[in-house]
């Protein structure tokens, strides 16, 4: 018999039908048996009674065993309905069992409080949870918004390189990878020079990456892989027209979020983001004025907001300006990469800026360089090499328009729209110093808590 | 004065404008300059006459130089206007121009014809001519389609780890990545592993990520990175379900590019692929039957077939059966990778299959091995450790249903549509064993050639 989805299941009061599903619960009473099945669209409530070779087989049943379930659907008398729950009014009087797959027993409550081991060590059957897959709904709907809002303003897509031939930006950690022939290549820290070459050629381009960086920290805001939303526009006049473009796409992604995932919101005990029209605008000397102001605390002459700067800004703007946004413009010259703009009437900064989300920064951005000699000139200042940029530099040789763009972390974002303290609970399989999936350097306990399953 | 697209001007006629652009040709002709401009929306033509000081600046511009024009959008006497091309009824007369970057002559005529080398080392500017973007715009439609009627299907998209503690599938050259504390990563050449773990959380999953092959040849068919459109689906009868969601999926893809793409089908001199509601299917055996009894060339006990094989049967099948697909299924187990599902009714055979597309393997897919102890089994019969395999297997012991899936190289299939000859040409920056961007081992000639620009 034809598959019917759980979802659908209303639509077949009265008949016979087939559903594909995991038991999700189970609860034998003695003649009669209660399950809840789920499969990708939903739950519904399965009945066994009065079918004694129908029993035999239920009473088999164990949560998660995957099971083909033929039976009627039947209106629930009107004192057994629930309302506000999936296939409240109906469930399903069970005819015919077919075991499509056993299960061993989960090591644990699966809907328990688990430790972020636990919830890594475990990630193929921690993703099953309600609260896992809220967290992934969520970045599905970021990412979808991201490209379809930038495709609406004129972006086209591309795919971005991993391999490169040298950490060419400076600055981050960089993975070396032996290459052919004792040659070695790196894993790119970012798509930044490739989206730059593309302006030359569609003016705008978006793209939805991996970048690694190797950071030898394994705090809740690090990760060796990190999913990476880029994009980067031709013919601006200056930083603040990629600041507008970055307000409209983070206001669309809201709004997305909002609307779409509001049961998964209220899954995760967290309000709609708050994304006004226009986001509050500092230079980085005006907020650290303003921290001066508010808490006493003098970082007039910092070269850069540190974490709980940053956390009292968006506390600051949270309370004062009704917005979860801030942008942080102006850092230093000496701080932000050979591409960036320096701020001609002030050349100490640069036309950067960072967005920072609920306490954390969420995507850096900036006017680059767009002048073949100007180009060379910061490679030099900054001590790299332009021979080593040839490649780059023909965009800047032939024809380069006026230009900035954003790089803005999925995880991030991920994490602040849901509301997890650590941001590989914002990560499908997260890699750090110590894990790829399994931890790199297993102590005693981790192995005894592995065999425990 | 506010940027109009050249897409728009049409709109405006009669009225004073500013477009910014490149200056794509220019023909200086003493009292009167003509252009082409160009931007990501399109060209137009510009003229300068009666105006000696915009004359004086328009002689300098030059192909490829970045400007802002602004001037007045004239309907063009209609003996002069054009009726197949683009704003050819329209003309701007130019009244202003501003120059936002100036440009180095391009070493070469971009439009003439190109070795695979030189459009590889000069990817920054070729990347610019109407025959590449055509290329990309194709990919472009292939990778939003692949999206979108996977999402109408009910799959979630994840993103793929790319880092992975070892080569889990065998087989396939692997790159190996200093990884931290003196421990190695690799990198991945499938999201296999991970695909099948999801099907246990969602039930169905796409992903387009990267994957890698230290593949040591430098033919037209090899890539180091791939762009891999992977998906996995549950609740499958057998693999006929996932050749039937392919069929489905590259009627979708052949169709978009067919409508999205006309224009740049014909400026590639391509035909609409054909793609009829059910493609042909071969076992492999019958497909080796056909080339005995068609050619004479006895293949009848090969395990796989080889290019030339691959090339007969899509000309056979596009000659006699009117499609430029076909599937080829039943390759021998000792061929295909552990989680290949067996041909319960054959065991040397497995539920395996590949669809060639216009002469080329495109993808490969299969049911998957479902129960744990069936899984183990496979693993040990492979030679390899189950133990190395504990993360994988734990979303075969808590609940797996029937599955299957594939994975698709988008550009092997960009390549396809557009009927280019190198697989490098249907990749934005291509890697192999030679070149990551820049030819590695540079010859005395490629430095000479290099020095021309």
């Amino acid at each position: 018999m034809e598959r019917i989805l759980i979802t659908d299941l209303s639509e077949h009061t009265g008949k016979e039908v087939t559903i594909q599903c995991w038991v999700d619960t189970e609860r034998n009473q003695g003649k009669m048996a209660f399950f809840d099945f789920r499969d990708r669209t939903g739950k519904v409530q399965g009945v066994v009674f009065g079918k004694p070779e129908v029993l035999e087989v239920a009473k088999t049943l164990k949560a998660e065993w995957v099971v083909a379930i033929t039976g009627v659907v039947n209106e629930r008398p009107e004192n057994m309905r629930k309302a506000d729950v999936q296939n409240g009014d109906i469930e399903i009087e069970i005819t015919g069992i077919e075991v499509l797959n056993e299960a061993h027993a989960l090591p644990f409550d699966l809907e328990s409080e688990l430790t972020i081991d636990t919830l890594l060590d475990y990630r193929p059957i921690t993703l099953r949870r309600e609260h896992e897959q809220a967290i992934f709904k969520v970045q599905h709907t970021i990412v979808n918004t991201f490209r379809s809002f930038l495709a609406g303003e004129g972006f086209t897509e591309f795919q971005t390189p991993k391999l490169v031939g040298g950490d060419a930006e400076g600055g981050a950690e960089v993975f070396k990878v032996e290459y052919f022939n004792d040659q070695d290549a790196f894993l790119a820290t970012s798509p930044q020079l490739y989206k730059q070459i593309l302006v030359g050629v569609f003016e705008r381009v978006f793209a939805t990456g991996t970048t690694f960086r190797a950071e030898r920290s394994a705090t809740s805001r690090h990760l060796s892989e990190i999913a990476m939303l880029d994009f980067e526009m031709g013919f601006i006049k200056d930083h603040t027209d990629v600041m507008d473009m970055t307000t409209k796409l983070m206001r669309a992604v809201a709004d997305a979020v909002a609307t779409e995932c509001a049961d998964e919101l209220t899954l995760l005990e967290m309000e709609p983001a708050k994304a006004p029209e226009a986001f509050p605008v500092f230079t980085l000397r005006e907020a650290q004025e303003l921290i001066l102001k508010e808490t006493g605390v003098d970082k007039t002459n910092e070269p850069d907001l540190e974490p709980e700067d940053e956390r009292f800004l968006c506390e600051y703007v949270n309370k004062n300006l009704d917005s979860d946004f801030v942008f942080v413009t102006h850092f230093p010259t000496s701080k932000r990469p050979f591409y960036t703009y320096i701020e001609p009437e002030d050349p100490k900064f640069t036309r950067s800026f960072d967005l920072l989300f609920r306490g954390l920064e969420m995507c850096s951005g900036s006017q680059r360089v767009h002048k073949y000699d100007d180009v060379v000139a910061r490679l030099e200042e900054k001590g790299l090499e332009p021979e080593k940029f040839d490649y780059y530099l023909q965009a800047f040789k032939h024809g380069m328009p006026p230009h900035g763009g954003i790089g803005l972390g999925l995880e991030r974002l991920t994490q602040k729209f849901t509301g997890v303290h650590n941001v590989k609970e914002a990560t499908y399989f997260p890699r750090d110093i110590n894990r790829i999936d399994t931890l790199l350097s297993k102590t005693k306990d981790n192995d005894e808590d592995k065999d425990n399953d």
